[in-house]
């Protein structure tokens, strides 16, 4: 079945297309949204263009739109972005995981849903929806990117990860078949370690009626509205920064140069993370204060002058002030100006057992969750 | 179908019966076979006499008898034996694999083989044929006991041990699906080691025509004959290490006790495995002799006084001479008094393909392989 008759069966006459121009909107949009993780946007971004180019439709739905019992997967990839970047994918990982997951489910997965957003597991999914010939979903699981498998208000709300399918180029595979959805990560994360750092995954089957329920909606259009207005900015000598920060309601927290880059390194210290800190100096309005940011693939606490300003679920998102191109913890180098900006996470990330799953004591911070609208109030 | 059933459709007349003696016999002498590993007998036995109580029958047939068509796996478990004694199965773990492992194959398994000659892995496989309704066959992957996934005849001539399914006591499931049979091991390693230590597995699916090519025959009517002669020589006053002799063609290597215990400790550096090595010094005969036995899981590499005496994969049993109880990796103890029987592994173990992959030097041994009849020359 193509993804026009899918769409004809389930009556929905309102969709998107995604182009070629919608892919590069969207996945600037998801990496500025990824808060520093979500890897290098080329990788994904290419094979979505190539699916494109050899004439597959990628049509987008609204979430409300899917039927109650039709059942979506999450489509992408689980480990170091590092890695990625030197391990592109051949393109058919994602459809063998699609494969093995509905054989072993014993039913068709109807519409792919991105896992969060970011420059790889955004425009990846949209591939796979193209190339398997389903809708996608304008939704993801975080509103952001986030490490661990289970960290998704998919999980947080009650739907599970497995059973996941992960393959690595070679067409290897492994399922992992659990309630337990800390196991399932540690199951998977094993499998992208054996496979040399990454695995493909596709999982998290759920039926439309959870969806609705439990992904962070319209997180998608936000991207593409995002990376449109970045591009406009971009032409037309406008600030990148205040395009994003007014699609957002993001607070401008600092405006600094990177002047240290304290990384971890080991596999065992950092089981495949990026894993770090970064020591920021102000520059213009914040010069003589100072900001430091950990991070864990992706930008987790900001303290400025020694003030926590910005915990996890809340999004910190450190962009170039000329490009609003965002800056990424694999690729952050001394000397770059950033102007940092925090983001509220969406209200279902925010949950009690969303603090728990990805709040920061999760993280090994020793303090309770605030929210940053409370904690940004000091900036700018 | 119920197993009658599936031998009336083969036209299979001549099968053996397991009934609780036969599984108390097979078992004890593949706890002899299993060279020191294989884990506790007591809890494959238990479960087996359990099926066997509920009224299931267990039917052994020959290889020779499988239609070339039909489709036989594994059962058994893969891990620390240490562990598996303070976490014993539920009785479920395998039938979940089986369940999962048809359901992945998209194809019924028509019957079990035991993957080793084990305490655990020869029962297991038969309570699992049993409580399944299906025949198992008198063969084995190794005719002894090897740690690792792909240390059986089986990979060694042709059949990839994938799709294997992995199961914990809670109805985890992990699967792999790899034709690199390394990483498959690493991965159902890495689920056991998640699981807690154990992985109770379903593998190594192979039709009745590659079974017939690669499997060790008739290993469990082996067992069987061993384990009721070393019961009637317990019976009947005999020398039971004469009895396993008689039988084996093994040689009588050593007589002493053991003074001196090394095991290695952390699962970093042992990897889940009982590893070090024992020393005994000699009695009657051999005193004034020393004899040391490095092990992983099962004995390895023997040497006495500085020469090597056997290596893998050729079989070191270590057995109270009093009741021919073998002496196992996991539970040996200072003062413990054994005879040091070898025997020559089956001819299918020791070609090219089977040196590389379970021979001395993949244990990290300097020696090259040498068969122990021409070894074992120098000892009685």
């Amino acid at each position: 079945m193509s993804v026009r008759e899918i769409l004809a069966q389930w009556k929905v006459r309102d969709y998107r297309t995604i182009d070629r121009q919608a892919l590069a909107e969207i996945t600037l949009g998801a990496s500025i949204l990824a808060t520093g993780g979500g890897g290098d946007p080329e990788i994904g971004l290419l094979w979505a263009y190539h699916v494109v180019d050899e004439g597959n439709e990628i049509l987008m739905i609204d979430p409300e739109a899917m039927p109650d019992d039709a059942v979506a997967a999450i489509a992408g990839c689980l480990g170091a972005a590092l890695v990625l970047t030197e391990k592109p994918p051949c393109g058919h990982e994602l459809l063998w995981c699609f494969d093995r997951l509905r054989r072993y489910m014993g039913r068709p997965i109807e519409a792919v849903i991105p896992p969060e957003a970011g420059g790889v597991n955004t425009p990846v999914p949209m591939a796979v929806a193209g190339a398997v010939g389903v809708p996608v979903i304008d939704a993801d699981g975080m509103g952001r990117a986030f490490p661990e498998l289970q960290m998704t208000s998919f999980y947080v709300h009650g739907v599970s990860p497995s059973p996941t399918a992960a393959a690595n180029e070679k067409g290897h595979v492994t399922i992992a078949d659990t309630e337990d959805a800390l196991l399932a990560e540690r199951l998977i994360r094993g499998a992208a370690m054996a496979y040399g750092g990454i695995s493909w995954i596709a999982g998290y089957p759920m039926t439309g009626r959870d969806l609705k329920r439990v992904a962070i909606p319209h997180s998608i259009s936000l991207a593409w509205e995002l990376g449109r207005r970045v591009f406009e900015a971009r032409r037309k000598h406008h600030d990148p920064v205040a395009a994003t920060l007014s699609l957002t309601g993001g607070f401008d927290a600092f405006r600094g140069k990177i002047v240290d880059i304290d990384r971890e390194f080991g596999a065992e210290k950092t089981k495949g993370f990026s894993l770090g800190r970064i020591r920021m100096e102000g520059v213009d309005r914040d010069k003589g204060h100072q900001a430091i940011i950990n991070f864990q693939n992706e930008w987790l606490v900001l303290e400025v002058d020694d003030v926590v300003r910005c915990m996890p679920p809340d999004l910190i998102c450190i962009l170039d002030p000329a490009t609003g191109e965002p800056i990424r913890t694999d690729i952050v180098r001394y000397g770059y100006r950033g102007a940092v900006l925090l983001i509220p996470a969406h209200e279902r990330m925010r949950s009690e057992k969303g603090i728990a799953t990805f709040g920061p004591r999760y993280f090994g911070y020793e303090h309770d969750y605030v929210p940053v609208e409370r904690l940004a109030s000091g900036s700018r």
